[in-house]
């Protein structure tokens, strides 16, 4: 890719954000696992651009015209499918969405025929949510078009880490040496390995804070395959001095599998208060992918309380997606 | 709002109406139980100019390119979800949809979470159908962003009475005077409830005429609170000298709830047919808000017949929708 | 029409193809029987100044700006409606998607009824699917608006003949004299009764391959009213000196309606597969309309093997809609 000011100055309109170009090498998004700290902060650096794009009045620029990008959703999902979508609209790209409800995968079409068809009907980028890990590096090996990985299994969900970096960023000024807490549902978190793997590139101390049942096997065992954390299933001792509490949504369907003895006791032990937020930093900031389970993993009050940035995460996700989206298209030349 | 002439050739291309200023003071459209004649006027007469840009070979100007709409129906809807959306096309506005079936409202998201999340996603008009009456008053408080009531439960569906207004006086000239007959399922009619208010608003003298177990109790008892109206029961009484005929979409359904004897008996006393219509003036005009139950509550002889201007309502309501967009944009600044 | 040099280049930017003016006169797309040899070589054509607009980096045009192109789907698909609302959007139009599970077509509404009201909302082209053979015809007289035929019940699927030809025409350079050979459940194919009309008109010769009881009765009965094919129910024998080879999607459902004695014994004698193919021109073509079953009607190695074009298919049916489009959009004035 290539991105100099000059460009930039033309994509963008009269947005000042110089762009590097030695450090971008993605042609597809899968996970955060194979970024660089300096990758990272270019897609912070551009997202940035962007948001400056979305408090224009005309909060729509014609970078992407042309550009056919195609929501590919195999799980429900509001939020993520709406962000991509606006997201490439805000750049003037072409959207289809295709859900699997109304789609001929009824009729038993494979994966990579779907995507073989979106290719050959123009998508040049492919943003795809899937139940089953890895279905978009399967996905990818048979296509031209670019791959967004909107989360697949229990995975990974690297858009959503990207724009909880973003966030935190934006709130403290930095990512490295923050003591971030994240709470919950760990095991079956994508958002929670994708962040794991962002956070630790960028050079925070992440804390890990669950019921045993809910921690993934083997973790700090093999630290050259994944990151190091700490892990703290007692949740005052774990909130301690904490600049950034990640909270995750709790599936409630896991307490029929024998996870958890029971909601009631889950929120007793695990429910993020503000009591129990008062044993972090004074300017600490709680985030939450969405949609939160009120008065269960968060308690009712402090879900837009003062330390709450979660609406903010859903607004730096459109800039996010359309710098993903910008630095993709450029990927190809 | 500020609208003069200018910003109207700006806005609208070559359309010559002038827009009046000082009337608009309305941030949300909940029902027109609040709105003044000279407010249903301006929205009369910019839907004129909206008009004229649909006469014009390309039918689209730029007024909200970079403005998002989102279109939220909690219910099924084809024709009022179509004519927003193709409403906002129209101005080049950017559009979504969110339908129940297919959102994480089933993940069970509650409303003020989602149209949060729209709002932090972009969103700057909301239109919203809901099948609680009052959702959309509550959802507001809540929202930076503009509502727009697409009916909510029995309460009311101003656009589409505002359209009917708008039918109504392109045929006869006026509004005020005019005999007004709305016969059918009133009780479960929020398109009865609404275009009471703005017909009365408008001057025009109201007959309803229905079973009694269709008809809402307590009228005329609060003259203050609702609008006063007359009562036929008898349809060949209540039609004599009509100027203008509503018909309204028996909900079959009702049959079950033992609020009718039969669908046959219903016909029989109720469905407007030639003969009957023949006691109205000879120019009266059939309006019903489909889709039309035909062989139910109208005779399929006159739904498409020379008093109908059934199809005449849908394409206004498309200018009226366009003209909302346009006054609510504007109503931020 | 009118289409010259002056207006193409206007309308498809710096596209050389001259359109001839004098042979089109179609206003709606039912099926090919009514088109001539030189309605078709025009489709062509323009097809191929469409496909020269999606070769550019911006593959869009602004032809077809403020035209709203409905796309009405009784019937579940992916690629086809994808194919015209990316066909629509390369041109710039508005479209809207309407399938049944989540329009008013669920209370009741008659197709004639949603077919005026999408006019009167604004639709200039309306693309409809019906599991009705005809009803595409019966809808059309009673609107202004123009119909494109996406597949009506057994009887047509124009479009999908349209670019199978073209991309014959592709490969081939011609049409006329060509052996095709059409193999599959032919008595449920929509697609193979629209090819046999375009093939017919081009001049290529057919041959028709399948089980007795998936042959339509009565062919070669009354060669004016349905063309003459050969028809040869062994595969090995139809296909030798194929230059096209034509392959059907197998509607498994039909074993139950005790056509088929068992899938195993279809794919034994019906299945293409590489050894088979050997008996057909080097150069031998396969087409499917999509999706694939694999291992079904085609052996999964040559699925996207050396002879397919399925994948070209598939990027040539939008280039198709596209000139339907466009000359269907000329066709009003």
């Amino acid at each position: 890719m290539k991105v100099d000011k000059q460009d930039n100055a033309t994509l963008l309109g009269e947005s000042g954000a110089k762009l590097t170009t030695t450090v971008w090498h993605h042609y597809n998004i899968f996970d955060l696992d194979n970024f660089t700290a300096e990758e990272i902060g270019l897609v912070i650096k551009v997202a940035d651009a962007m948001k400056e794009v979305l408090s224009r009045p005309i909060k729509k620029v014609p970078t992407l015209r042309g550009k056919i990008i195609a929501n590919l959703f195999y799980e429900a999902s509001t939020r993520t499918r709406l962000s991509f979508e606006l997201a490439a609209k805000n750049l003037s790209a072409d959207t289809v969405n295709i859900t699997t409800s109304t789609s001929s995968v009824t009729k038993g079409e494979s994966l990579v025929d779907t995507l073989n068809t979106l290719q050959a009907l123009g998508a040049d980028i492919i943003v795809m949510r899937h139940y089953c890990s890895g279905a978009p590096n399967i996905a990818a090996r048979h296509l031209r078009a670019n791959i967004i990985n909107a989360g697949d299994g229990w995975h990974a969900h690297p858009t959503q880490a990207l724009l909880d970096l973003y966030t935190i960023r934006e709130h403290k000024g930095r990512l490295d040496k923050l003591k971030v807490v994240i709470i919950g549902d760990i095991l079956h978190s994508r958002v929670a390995r994708s962040d794991i793997w962002g956070l630790s590139h960028m050079g925070a101390q992440i804390t890990l804070c669950c019921p045993f049942t809910l921690l993934p096997i083997g973790l700090n065992q093999s630290p050259d395959q994944f990151p190091v954390v700490n892990i703290e299933p007692d949740i005052d001792r774990a909130l301690k001095d904490a600049d950034v509490v990640m909270a995750l949504r709790l599936q409630k369907e896991r307490q029929q599998c024998g996870l958890l003895p029971s909601i009631r006791e889950y929120i007793q032990l695990y429910q993020i208060n503000q009591p129990r937020l008062n044993r972090a930093r004074p300017d600490a900031i709680l985030l939450h992918p969405g949609p939160v389970n009120e008065g269960i993993e968060v308690a009712p009050d402090i879900v837009y309380g003062r330390h709450s940035v979660i609406t903010e995460q859903v607004a730096n996700g459109v800039a996010i997606r359309m710098a993903l989206f910008y630095l993709l298209a450029g990927s190809k030349e």
